[in-house]
């Protein structure tokens, strides 16, 4: 898939470095804009029903929501002055006793800083009618505001309301969010905000940013006021049973591994850390859910101290194996709401966590902090009382609930499990090997079963091929989901990086352009991420110049030998340089994690021009190298494999060092129509060969027939240059 | 010369990039360690007289130094349990009355930065013993340590005696000279330096660091202390008349300059800015000086405000041609001396200044923060009274002369003189590159000379070589001095990489062996700085896998083309991977920038494994391209050109911006004997090919009979590969 949804982290100035608190940032940004590219989701709708009750509770008084008929008058067209329904019911809330804001900020995020979250969690996409993948709205009493990046300014025109401003990240002029709430609103406001919805590093700065106006970020524990809007129309969550992932793929068992972070824990003077990120408690736990699409995960929490390990989960998605299976690690069940009664008897029990602050969520160090605080409190001044949960709408400032930033009872410090997870162990890599060629012998099959319909004039769309791939993966042993949406995009659909066909109006793949394919697939030993751009009829010159060079690139950084210690992103340019030298780039990254049968895009490495990222690349590591050349409203170029990193056997050992290099996940063959053999060296039409060869080798015992057939022809070898 | 002693910046370590407020360093240090490459300088002779007296009158009483005979003593081997006479003397002052110190530091800095001082500035070397160029001695009243790094271990050991504790740099577990005083000293005590010999930033580094064991780091002002016993013997300093430098060459004159410079202050909101460094004010002035070897600057600071500049020299410097330059530009002339009075009186005015704290010296920070702030309290409390020159000894932390610390009088930010002087103008371009046209003669006449010397069996030494090239450069027009101390290293010699030959003990050049040459001019019209490798017998096929693959890098950065906002580092990879392919590397940086009838290394910019210097390569600037190989104890090479960055015609403009390459500015042939044919593609062969065409088109009209026959000889091409 492509880089550019995982490549680095957040947005690094030209002239500045990443601040050392923050080496690596586990976000999903993209383009150096500051909207996360991940969907709107938030936590479990179990855990929203607990809050709300209490909401219920404390304040007395529920809002009735309009008729939808009401609600959607407004974004079809009905024109007069009445203020969009959704957002006078949401401005109303701002005032409810115990609530008293002048602002809403409603992010794309969930309580875990998941990529794919479901669709009940999509909060933004309700509020503003705009469901592109990427949005950040913002509510005062009198405006409406939706920020997205340049991908989606045409979608969010026409299906923003006249109500909303549209603010388009990234270009000249535009203010952040927090600049704008510092413009519009008067000094000495109060900003709320969903503290689950927040990572606690994002909340302190947003907390900083807003401060210059003398505004307060308000943390509006109890619930979440989209939620008390939509209601009853609110979708259902997801609710599968979670999975035992075998150890012949995991490798390493729960007991190792929770051994393996507790001795990290003891070694950082801390008790226990609380794990939030989905993929990370899923590779912990050798589990495997279906919560979201794409990502094997499930909804939860799981804290690990010294002495247990509890995790926090909705009880029917634990079948009998995953209790055995949890049970032999001595890992303890509890709800997944019962996280924040866990956070504060933490607390009371004097612990000092282990937190990583780019993927905690805020709600969660501020309530252990503030406990913490009170509790500290209290036993100074020999007083006691009934802490409970705490107050349910805490003032990020106020002065009697101090939140204790970075106190001496909490280590921020970057979660040690995501690089675990990134160091893949022999039996994740040998799962990875395996799914990926079961993979290659699927798309051998649809490559044949395309190229025929195209040439039969079948008229196919993008949204129909894709779907065939899917067929096609689903024979495969072991297939479980798509890795992520496919990007199938044929022509100057193709150059729209993130383009996601709708079935209802997208594009017939002819011979006439470009095709473009980004797709992937999870299997139940590996996950796959890979593209392939092919055209049926006849490439122009310029198309084959580009593609050829962005095959230059992918093969330069395919071939690369570094010492170890070498951040990825010291690699970027050479997937870059090809096509420099004619004026040419892309704006993504070239290379992002991927899981093994777990989330496609993890970190913390990442090759790309986001140079605050200085983790190194390391044995075991799986990157993508994806290089790629978009020329807008005609047409994409992506040739995507996935890598792993190992040790190369050099000749020499300068610094008494390891030198690492790449063994090729991916096989199938990169289209030899489109290379202009003219602009190959020797040696990268040897690599082109050989890869070529060994794709046959491997991929053609796992296809017959026609297929089979489409494999031999499309893995013949490249003349030689004859210079 | 060696990309290493300049390199970047400043030690970054592997998992952080540089902090942002130091984004471009201008210190040169060395390999990630945190000694200073730059010799033990101070500033002028006359000032630190002047300062002399003004100690002598407030301490009422001097220091009598030791008979030379005593000093020597220690350090010629004489056994016995004596104490080493200097740092006994030293010691002596740390209790005189205004003195009070439990320890001082003598660093390798002068006043101004400097790469290349006089030898009467070399306190480190006068006191310890030890004159390699890089070291920094710590004196306590019973300790004495001196850090140097990996080159110079084995000399330290030589030179220093038994009372001094080698420090070896860079090795495991070994403390900064900081880390090292908060172990020794007993909690509070008072840690003596020269402010003129730090700058800001470096000391408020200490400040910090020191203060962890609470200790205060004090700043002598009146004497600095190593002068005061080393008196008499001291050499005098540099004394040489300031010359114009042409306006031809310079391109732009004076006047524009300081209405460029004039512009930024008003932009920044600053009344003036005070530039201490040499190159700065010789650019920015157009003068040039003889007062260092190597570097055609002289020893001033220049202050400049919207309506006054004034430059602070010594007025025998100055010839009626300078007056009459300098008066044109409404430059007035003030004693170097008067700098501080100068200092003085910008704050009783309340000015504003725009400093670089990274080249600035704390002296001078220092006593306008503290006038200012005695001026405030001064206006504050109604009350008058003489302010004079200030406290002679200030504690950094002492409450009553409080450091004002980024206070609103001052603006901390990178010289915009630092940036202008990188980016040359046509007529700077221009003369570096006939300078280097008339250098690439003198080099053909000497490489003839000596292979013909070489194989006569002449016996000639490193040093009579280098001393030869120097006759052989003196011969052409505008040649001033060498940009450098000529690197001429046989053999083993030649993988120490900053080797510097000793005329009584060098090696014979022969030719069993490599013979790597690494030096540069001076010339009226430009800087040179170029290194070549070569063999006069039978390389090993080693030796030719090793220099094949250096040129391979060497080519691959020189054929660079890259996005314009490109950070040097960036590129550095490309001259590397070549020679990471079998294990190999070299342990400097690539690139580093070159002045232009100016310092042979400058900032901001460089190509190099740093990845803190975010500094983009720009249009007009020049920078080496130097990748080499070291075999320890075996051989060395190095291949450096210099480069002009200029905009590059490609056919496309991705993104709307240009794209950058460069244009070769050195023309010397590379020895067709150490390439290795095999390994060279096509493309890199055609480039060797065309690089030494071009070599013989622009230099054998300047050389005759037996060089020029040299040249056509070495720079034939080589057979173009048939694979």
């Amino acid at each position: 898939m492509e880089a550019a949804t995982i490549a680095a982290t957040y947005p690094v100035s030209p002239f500045f470095g990443s601040p050392h608190s923050r080496p690596h940032v586990r976000g999903f940004r993209c383009f150096g804009l500051s909207i996360p590219l991940s969907r709107l989701f938030a936590a479990s709708m179990k855990y929203r029903d607990h809050r709300r009750q209490v909401a219920t509770r404390s304040s007395g008084e529920r809002i009735t929501a309009k008729p939808s008929s009401e609600l959607r008058r407004k974004n079809t067209g009905g024109i007069g002055g009445s203020e969009d329904e959704k957002l006078r019911s949401l401005r109303a809330l701002f005032s409810r006793p115990g609530i008293g804001i002048d602002a809403y900020i409603i992010p794309s995020q969930d309580a875990h800083q998941s990529e794919f979250i479901a669709e009940c969690f999509m909060r933004r996409t309700y509020l503003t009618g705009f469901d592109g993948s990427a949005g950040t709205a913002v509510v005062t009493k009198d405006k409406a505001a939706l920020w997205t990046d340049g991908r989606y300014f045409l979608q969010a025109e026409k299906q923003l309301g006249r109500d909303w401003i549209l603010m388009r990240s990234g270009n000249i002029g535009v203010p952040t969010t927090t600049e704008w709430l510092n413009e519009v609103l008067p000094s000495g406001c109060k900003i709320g905000v969903d503290p689950f919805l927040f990572s606690y590093d994002t909340a302190e700065e947003m907390k900083a940013a807003v401060s210059k106006n003398n505004h307060e970020l308000v943390f509006v524990y109890d619930c979440n006021l989209v939620d008390e809007i939509w209601r009853e129309s609110r979708p259902k969550p997801p609710f599968k049973p979670i999975r035992v992932h075998d150890i012949k793929y995991a490798g390493v068992d729960v007991s190792s591994k929770l051994s393996t972070l507790r001795s990290e824990l003891i070694e950082a003077s801390c008790t226990a850390t609380v794990i939030s990120m989905l993929d990370e408690v899923a590779w912990l736990l050798n589990l495997r859910g279906s919560d979201v699409p794409h990502s094997p995960v499930f909804y939860s929490y799981l804290v690990v101290s010294y002495t247990s390990a509890t995790l926090f989960v909705d009880a029917n998605k634990v079948t009998e194996e995953v209790l055995v299976h949890l049970s032999k690690a001595g890992v303890q069940l509890r709800p997944y709401e019962a996280i924040l009664s866990e956070i504060e008897s933490l607390s009371d029990q004097g612990a000092k966590l282990m937190l990583d602050p780019s993927t905690i969520n805020a709600a969660i160090v501020n309530l252990f902090n503030s406990t913490s605080n009170r509790h500290l409190h209290r036993s100074e001044n020999k007083v006691k009382g009934n802490i409970g949960r705490g107050t349910h709408l805490e003032s990020t400032t106020q002065k009697d609930a101090p939140v204790q930033v970075n106190g001496h009872n909490t280590l921020f410090k970057i979660s040690p499990i995501s690089i675990s997870k990134a160091l893949k162990n022999e039996a994740e890599i040998k799962g990875m090997r395996n799914a990926h060629l079961r993979d290659a012998a699927a798309l051998a099959e649809f490559w044949d079963w395309l190229e025929d319909g195209v040439h039969k004039n079948m008229n196919l769309t993008e949204a129909e091929v894709a779907q065939k791939l899917l067929e096609f993966r689903r024979k495969q042993f072991g297939f479980i989901d798509t890795s992520f949406e496919t990007i199938s995009g044929y022509g100057a659909n193709g150059a729209i990086i993130h383009y996601r066909s709708n079935p209802d109006s997208c594009s017939i793949v002819g011979d006439k352009n470009l095709f473009l394919l980004d797709s992937g697939g999870q299997y139940v030993d590996g996950t796959t991420d890979i593209t392939r751009t092919v055209h049926f009829g006849d490439p122009t010159a310029r198309q084959k110049e580009c593609f050829t060079r962005v095959l230059q690139g992918h093969i330069t950084l395919d071939q690369a030998i570094f010492p170890e210690r070498t951040p990825g992103f010291v690699l970027d340019v050479l997937a870059r340089s090809s096509l420099w030298k004619i004026g040419l780039d892309y704006r993504h990254g070239t290379g992002h994690g991927v899981g093994a049968a777990l989330n496609v895009h993890e970190g913390p490495q990442s090759i790309s021009f986001r140079y605050g990222n200085m983790i190194a690349l390391q044995m075991g590591m799986i990157v993508s190298n994806e290089p790629g050349y978009y020329e807008d409203h005609s047409f994409g170029i992506r040739i995507e494999n996935l890598l792993h990193v190992k040790e190369e056997r050099v000749p020499n050992n300068f610094g008494g060092i390891r030198y690492l290099g790449f063994e090729r996940l991916t096989f199938v063959p990169i289209q030899s129509k489109l290379v202009d053999c003219s602009l190959l060296s020797f040696a990268e039409t040897k690599w082109y060969n050989e890869y070529h060869s060994e794709v046959w080798e491997k991929v053609s015992p796992l296809v017959e027939g026609a297929a089979q057939e489409w494999l031999w022809k499309n893995t013949r070898p490249l003349p030689l240059p004859q210079q």
